[in-house]
């Protein structure tokens, strides 16, 4: 049947996350309701992955699949014609028959900004979290390079997530500053329940000089929970790409490959 | 008595503008509320202007009097304390006895934020005007160019203004592109009610091909609103700064000058 990957940006200060539950707005259940009218019958939308209430996304890819070959323009148009605006489909593209937007996925990347200033920004509000006391981004640079490689990231995650394994591969933990926004962004092949936000409540800690860089790598090997940092609000995050093999993003060679 | 300028910035969409009315929440209210306590009291505070509903700013300037001499840094924590986060004081400031915020302003800057691309923003939603057709931006910069100088902007006030007189001089008026980003700016002596909006909502339609970028020339000479175009929405609009004699900002000598 033909298959779509739908590429989302959407604001998530309004809704409960991706994944359909009982009480809230889910983006999958805007995505199904909209994608419903092209098939005349309901349609299930998979996502990368869940994504919790009040995180962003510039790029989380979705995929569904519908009888009738349409167009992929015609797809995008007739979503964003449905949906509100602060969800938007920016892409959407006839990939391989067998692409499925989570099990495909070989990675993703996040980013984590905070908005270090003694007063808020009222535009950052929804988009940042702010921590009013000045931030040592170096301690915090070297704090985060502990996170990059293969490890088992268990205290990094929410207590009950049950995965089969908490370890994962992280290509990248970088800390930068500019201006007032100290921003950390992560790669890695995969993340657990509230790693980056585990991972960014404990990098504050150190930025703040109440933990010393060398805590990160403890924790790693602890393995508590208890031993890493609280857990960052969920405005500052925002998802900001999801990597995919090139040859599952394409139905036809033509296609150009912009995911 | 002891006179305070409060620099103020704030996300418009929750607010009915700047000034006391009726219906909504205005952000005079909320920064006249959050002075009371302070001075044991009812505090007057007086905006630079209005600022429609919708509408925000960076650097929104209010004066207020207090019987006692706070440190300028006591005002802007006691009010950030009280105020909500999409309205923030980003400077409070010992100032001259006979300096009022509007009657004593030489001038202002505004921004005037497009989002231009097929697919929206849902980061933009709430700061800028979505326009979807490709915008011609040197002929919009060709048109604007026709608003610098001392005019009659009648044509470009909302009816029923009743101000004195409708002759403003503006220095600027620009238009550049940055990726989707179109921005108007716009630094003049003043404004009219609706005149950046309407301004702007004239330049779209130049930039859609709809009318000749000589038209501008043409609308001012008119002093016809009806011959302009139509108003832009308010969540573009930016106040960015508010000009003061450099005199009427210091007390003393010594406080540092940075509105």
């Amino acid at each position: 049947m033909p298959t779509y990957a739908l590429v989302l940006a959407f604001d998530g200060t309004a809704y409960a996350g991706w994944q359909r539950q009982r009480r809230g707005t889910t983006i999958q259940a805007l995505v199904e309701e909209a994608l419903a009218p092209l098939e005349g019958a309901p349609v299930r939308a998979a996502g990368c992955g869940r994504t919790d209430a009040g995180v962003h996304a510039r790029a989380f890819v979705a995929s569904c699949r519908l009888t009738r070959p349409f167009d992929a323009a015609v797809v995008r148009r007739a979503l964003n014609a449905r949906l509100p605006a602060d969800v938007r489909v920016v892409e959407a593209r006839r990939v391989a028959d067998d692409f499925h937007a989570r099990f495909s996925a070989t990675g993703k990347a996040y980013a984590y900004r905070i908005w270090n200033a003694e007063v808020g920004d009222p535009f950052e509000t929804r988009y940042a979290w702010h921590v009013a006391p000045p931030l040592d981004v170096a301690a915090m640079r070297e704090a985060a390079a502990a996170f990059v490689g293969r490890h088992d990231f268990r205290a990094f995650q929410s207590t009950g997530s049950g995965v089969a394994t908490s370890v994962r591969t992280l290509w990248k933990a970088s800390v930068t500053r500019e201006g007032a926004l100290v921003r950390l962004e992560v790669d890695g092949d995969g993340f657990l329940r509230h790693m980056v936000r585990a991972m960014t409540g404990t990098l504050v800690e150190v930025g703040l000089g109440r933990r010393p860089p060398e805590d990160t790598r403890a924790i790693l090997e602890s393995g508590q929970r208890a031993a890493a940092g609280t857990t960052a609000p969920p405005q500052g995050l925002v998802l900001e790409k999801v990597y995919y093999p090139e040859g599952l993003l394409a139905a036809a060679p033509d296609d150009p490959v912009t995911l």
